[in-house]
């Protein structure tokens, strides 16, 4: 089972800002828990820090951790908002994944945490 | 005709969060009701799940339901609404579809269900 | 002159929602008024119907009559706003016209009718 | 099943050129053989005519009528090519189809009819 | 009908080379010959002048007077081209033309004139 | 010096209508101040007419003046600004430079009069 | 170890034409045969069916028996090529593998079997 | 270490206007303070004037400064908006960088200083 | 009058090879001969060294020098490539210009000088 | 100096083919001899390996240690040929250089070794 303890965190160089950090995963693959056939995505993580900032090596190995594993778009995209916001306790947190065709149909799942008036607004 | 029955759902597995998921079916054909010739359109599904989400290969078959059927565009993206708010009572809900050009002219439809300001901004 | 009585409608099949119909239009031409040359350009039409939507093939015709007249970028856009809500009596319209290069300046207008405030937002 | 003699044909304006006409059918839709549902493929269709050309609206009926049969995507493509050559005996053609994700995998098929030589080479 | 007598040459500055001129001409359209509907098309003209180069603003007008003339697409390309070879007499002169859609079919014609082995190949 | 009296008007064909008319002109070069070399921009001007519309061959014109002056890319994006102000009295105006690169680095000037609450929003 | 006994194969529909088949899979992994870390990758296979065609499901379920193998780039994408060949006995095939950013460097490999000559050429 | 003293400055040509300068710089490099290893980056530096505007060469040169800095990819996009802050003392200031992929992970950094509020609105 | 005397030139690092050098310059301009008004285009000049290469600064400067030149593209490209020619006596050269867009056509020239047979083909 | 004797080879697994590796490498700088300036690159390598093929990491490493290198465009590429010729003896080798603007014009260098016979043609 995918383990986010293995998620490290370093101390955030600037907390007086709400600055916002994105990091693009486009290599990630699942299983399908009906068929266990591969599921493959990208993954966007978009957050404010509060104390501590996510480690990049660590975020890959712990995406890595779900190659083995079957579940749904809908669960996957939720658990790892969940695991990333038990990590580094951001001050607001959004995940969004996109899932190759299945079927002649695309998935996307977007999922946020925290309050989204802290978020510097498009300008 | 299309029977919406055939939907099927599943429980939602975030149901504390106000999550959207978006489903983009790129193959979609209907008949045109005045002269029987095929339409071809893409669909884009977003919704917030409230207690089930909605089942991809039920989905997909459903869609295919209207292979046959003759059915103005504004008509058949209604309807598709109308069919899918039924089968999971979704917090809120859009459907835009896309068709391909007749006559030097292109046409997009986009229908809501629910109350906006659920839905997460962008940001 | 182009005459709006050969815009046909047919009947809203879901009045009790504020959706947006597109139809874009991408083979127009009319005449410059001052130099009698032809120009080009792209029609994007967005409305909420009330009672009536627009008939397609009619729309077609319609534009196309524009084909032998000698008329401002302005004036056409506006006119074709003008005679499309005469026509349909929308409860919101917006056309864009978007034109070919002339002396390595392209232009595009935009013209509105009705309150914005019923258009379903950006999400 | 498709009936090839729906393809009609008009005089060759120049057949002292050979030159080269090429049609894009952007919208073509038949069945699996195997499961029964839909597939959506996009084909290209170039030649070089002898006597007569292809009739347009003919063409496009002939493309529309195997919507509802099953048929893999080589034997397809090999059979409108076998249909399209008894129908207007070119001096060359080229019939490539594409079609969409199955099962994380596109396809596209490629047959030619004819001698290479006579086609005007990439300048 | 089409006057060829209005394109307009001057003297090529170079005739010692086989040099290849470009014309792109995006703005053209003619009519039908069975429904009288305007269609839409792009012409590209690619020449190794000889004695004399096309002049540019006749071109433009010589393309303009198929305004109102109803003619197939296979026909007017040929025609064209038997109009500029008369017009400037080039070592070697193509012509395609590009189509917008018409019943979710796009078409393009292919037409040359001369000897390919003194065009510059790609390299 | 550029002349911003060479700046024509005609009157505005729709008084009564907030429309928004854009001007896209590609094909702008100054010269640096300092270095005396060449600079090339493209300027996009929008916006919404009181009385009067400017006449799009006397706003070429007036561009071109800028061909031998040397001015940063802040001052004249303001100083066009300034001119087309007070050349027809607009509701609202936005002028946009984009440069090309220089020493690795692009840059954009924006520039807006008027009162933004006037204009249509984005919809 | 991947097996390739599992491609299964069906009846070319037309063994007297050389024409191309073309399946381009996106969705493949396999494991750094280093470091242990996945890889991602992109395969398009081409090829000239002689007696027998690759069956489709049963190709996908082979690429994807790499993907707990730890094998180089350049390997892995003769061995698909050596599997592949024995299956179907092709006149020719082609296999180029694209793989996603490593240290700044992106790789592709290509490789092939038969005799090029009876594959048609570019036109 | 970077120096910001470098940075130079020229005088605000229009300071009664709050108008947005963009300069996005392509090319940046710094080292990973873990390995030693490139970094390459882009930044989209936005900003409204108070008295003075940053002198383009100027901040080439001080970009340039970071080549040889070990620096973590939000640190170096702080420090470099607390150091163009300091240099221009800007109404408002906006930094975004973007880095290339890293262990098939993109990262983007958005920071920003000053009231959003008067900023020009998207329209 | 542009000098080709300004074009500088350095010695060939590696004489022994045919490699090909590119040069891609997207702001030119001169004067159309007709009407005064500014033209605008892109070179690309390719060529094979023999024992001197063309320096990049002396070669902007060059173009820059037909600022205020008025002559026609066929004869501006013909004339760049004769300079350049004799400037460094290459054993291979090539120059595409291509235009904007005037009374809705683009144009394009492309000249060659030398032996077409050193030139390292596509692969 | 970068050290050639850096790059690192393993075992060619299939030296009875002639297949082709390509390595795109889209973070390469050294600096501009002249003025000491930073030059941003993009390097691609294609080659067909006889007994050795380029081990990822260290091609990564050898390309980096032009960061602090004073090199023309042209004698950059040439010594990266030479040196990875060198290095692994191949059949055939190629290095595309594509450079970043400096003064309005783009550089691209295209080096070759070995026998264009052998190489795969384009299919």
């Amino acid at each position: 089972m995918p383990d986010p303890s293995i998620i490290e965190t370093f101390e955030n160089p600037n907390p007086d800002r709400n600055y916002v950090i994105t990091h693009t995963a486009t290599e990630f693959t699942s299983l399908c828990p009906v068929t266990g056939q591969p599921d493959f995505g990208k993954f966007t993580l978009r957050y404010i820090a509060d104390k501590t900032c996510i480690e990049l090596r660590s975020l890959k190995l712990y995406l890595h951790s779900y190659r083995n594993e079957g579940i749904f778009y809908e669960a996957v995209t939720n658990s790892i908002l969940t695991d990333l916001v038990a990590s580094c306790s951001p001050r607001w947190m959004e995940i969004q994944s996109h899932w190759t065709v299945r079927g002649g149909i695309r998935t996307d799942v977007l999922v946020r945490h925290g309050d989204d008036s802290i978020v510097p607004p498009r300008l």
